[in-house]
């Protein structure tokens, strides 16, 4: 089925038609993408350091262009999409910055005692070989083309492979081209990174694909469970790095209730479920409060979600998906349900505040779903016991954040547990503006990513593509430059 | 099926018999393991280091008891076994002193610009979880149940649950007893470190259980990929690292026969695919010969491993898969085969050089199979493009070797090639007698392991059980110690 862009402000298709990439296509972009690999090992470190600085500069100086473009394909509105811009390029500075001291090589040397002569092994970090990205739907620049993931596999000394999203394909050629344009500037292979569109056809060829040796992917829980599965079935398995779907529990001591108050902590976190139309992986999706303040939290949550700007998501199916699953878990037992006013064109979706209590999310899986969309579960918790039980059955995540005193039970309690299932805690805040730093970790147990791990923010994402390889007893002259001198 | 010790040398079974853990020992030992996880938590690594280092100083302590009831279990010589035990005690102390270090923690600190106040984030390695542990055969107390794989699980803060590998219960009884005692003696859960015995079943039960984080393996192919497969259809799927087996191509190039000569080159790996009766992971398998040296080098290979004592493998079973793989390889066409003299007893395997030229090693995978055992194949090559194409064909190993000159061609393609296969490079050597040190790297691209990226050897073996956590905009009294006065 052919590919085309649809404005979710109005559900109308436009723009040229893409196709699905075959076997022969796969085939071709695997291929090339060995041969561009080879070139890169070539080149070595500061050629590529280099290009990840020119890819940056190429994509900031289209910046106007590439944003209108995408905000027609992705409706999520041209500030926030000028600032995504802004972020990609920071990762693919902060990566060629990195590149540049060679410290991702984790260069190593150890001499054996005891032999005559003593025996001398070193070891370095190598790429792990051609990667494959898989675009999300919610970041059209920052986790796309030229996203975290392709950042870092390029740093790593990888090529790449991209499985445009099908909710941007114009925005995604755009950025290829940017890109294979830059590379070739540089002196780079511009196959170094390809671009393929397609669904879940291109997307196993290419997962199957014995040249592969990585997968980079950011989207749902069933979809990197998918490509997890079909990577491990391979006759030889390959890591499938998947930031999946997250319910980002929150939990509102007594004490925060004290504190803040209900308004505002409605007005922090009601901001974090409608940004981006609620379309993050750390949107807070269920909130834990004491169980005689569910009420009033909930009408002032509501009165934050009513007031807030029109949601357009992304596509159809996304749009498709969020009703169903808002519509399931508003029919559990024990659930009350408010639904904002509906936008009526293309892909707007009314947001949702849905409120139950404790014995009902434990007994309910419908409850724990994720709702990708501007919709939020507020759970009213009697005890610390209950407490507890809540956050064990909400299981893996990228984030938990709790607020309240130090002093507070509950605010122990829930860092306690959050702390064996998240990783990453938030103390007073939200957890949606992931930062950009070394320190962040995005990932988390699962089904948040497929490996608790590993980050898909900030430059330690690129020990994904790295693999270390020793060198016994080589003769310098044969050893790689970086390794050469150490001692 | 009860399982007993049998003497490899005579193949009479002795001592007492041990029953396979089933359903309700697994669930127990599980939540055993996470109670003793906890305590561990609580206890933190000053508490580790001193309880790995007891470990050491205690088996150092019954090192001639323990080597001597090995022997008798698996008949490798209490010389070997001697400096087994001093490996295994020295690799507990080697990550005692990686843990009174913090190195392995990797603290960060990261201030986001922009906000007001700043955000902080900050990230520490946490524990994984309960971690199983599956013995290995051919190293009865280096990859068993006070083995690499359990003191890196314990150094990172893990629980652990081992499944003993029934060549040698007993030892493994004795050393679990011995890591009990001493765990309680400083103070920490004797459940801190379990043993459970038995086959596929009790090993399919832990790697199944939901309480079980990760898995560490060292075996057969088959038998990593077997877990590995179950692990990744779990509802949360779970890593094992698993380090498998390997051909280890060893690469002679013409300037080798011109310098060292057939001789000394025969008698240097003769010894590497004889030590230890042949069961090493990383035994040359496949020597790569110029066509015109096959014959000659054969000759003297026949020569050393004519003369070598006698060989008893390890169990009844690895007997019968040696002989029948060596069969197999023997009888496929193009191979020419050489069998020593039979030894008599129990689990007696005679050595086997076999022979062959290129395209009989491209042509056949029978030629690619791991002959677990004092059994090689020499491979005459004839040029350049051969040597690549056969060392391309023999895809993913632990190790690679290559004798020759630098400016020989052969040096050059070999080393060019093997770089991309293999996680260790040795030059004029042997690949067995792995050095337990820092920039050792002993993993490889499947099917040599599950996992290239990760070292089941040296102290960077700790970060398959460390998970990063991270703590965004934490009152220092929250935090962890390490990252409370980080900055």
């Amino acid at each position: 089925m052919p590919i085309r862009s649809v404005d979710p402000r109005s559900g109308v298709a436009f723009g040229p038609e893409f196709t699905e990439a075959d076997e022969a296509e796969v085939e071709t972009a695997v291929a090339r993408a060995a041969r561009a690999q080879d070139a890169l090992g070539q080149a070595g470190p500061p050629a590529i350091a280099a290009a990840l600085r020119a890819a940056a500069e190429a994509l900031d100086a289209e910046r106007g262009d590439l944003v209108a473009l995408a905000d027609t394909e992705t409706a999520l509105g041209t500030a926030r999409l000028a600032g995504e811009v802004g972020r990609t390029t920071g990762q693919l500075r902060a990566f060629a910055d990195l590149v540049a001291t060679g410290a991702h090589l984790r260069p190593a040397v150890s001499v054996v005692p005891g032999g005559a002569p003593a025996r001398d092994v070193r070891k370095i970090n190598v790429p792990v070989g051609v990667v494959a990205v898989f675009a999300a739907s919610n970041f059209p620049f920052a986790f796309s083309v030229a996203g975290g993931d392709t950042a870092a596999a390029l740093a790593a000394g990888c090529a790449v492979i991209v499985k445009a999203h099908y909710g941007h394909p114009q925005t995604s050629q755009r950025v290829a081209g940017i890109l294979s344009a830059t590379l070739d500037r540089v002196g780079l292979p511009p196959d170094t990174v390809q671009l393929l569109h397609g669904g879940t056809t291109a997307g196993q060829l290419l997962v199957g694909h014995p040249g592969v040796a990585a997968v980079g992917f950011t989207g749902s829980t069933a979809g990197g469970r998918a490509l997890t599965d079909l990577a491990a079935r391979r006759p030889a398995p390959i890591p499938v790095y998947a930031e999946q779907g997250s319910l980002n529990p929150v939990v509102l001591a007594p004490s925060a209730f004290r504190g803040p108050g209900s308004r505002a902590l409605a007005a922090q976190l009601g901001g974090a479920v409608t940004m981006g139309a609620g379309q993050f992986c750390t949107k807070p999706g269920v909130l834990l409060v004491p169980a005689d303040h569910r009420e009033e939290f909930s009408r002032d949550l509501i009165g934050v979600l009513g007031t807030a700007p029109p949601a357009h998501l992304l596509t159809a199916k996304i749009r498709e998906q969020y009703e169903q699953a808002v519509a399931t878990a508003a029919a559990t037992p024990g659930v009350t349900g408010w639904r904002g006013g509906q936008p009526g064109t293309g892909f707007g979706a009314a947001a949702a505040v849905l409120s139950c209590d404790q014995p009902a999310l434990v007994a309910e899986s419908a409850l724990r779903e994720e709702l990708f969309g501007p919709a939020v579960l507020v759970v009213g918790v009697r005890d610390v016991g209950e407490l507890r039980a809540a956050l064990r059955v909400l299981g893996g995540n990228l984030t938990g954040t709790v607020h309240g005193d130090p002093s507070d039970d509950w605010t122990l309690t829930a860092l306690g547990v959050l702390a064996g299932q998240v990783g990453r805690l938030i103390y007073q805040g939200v957890p949606t503006g992931v930062a950009v730093v070394p320190a962040m970790h995005h990932g988390g147990p699962y089904p948040a990513s497929s490996s608790a791990r590993e980050t898909s923010v900030g430059t330690d994402a690129i020990h994904r593509f790295l693999r270390p390889l020793a060198f016994q007893d080589f003769p310098a002259d044969l050893l790689p430059s970086a390794l050469r001198h150490l001692s």
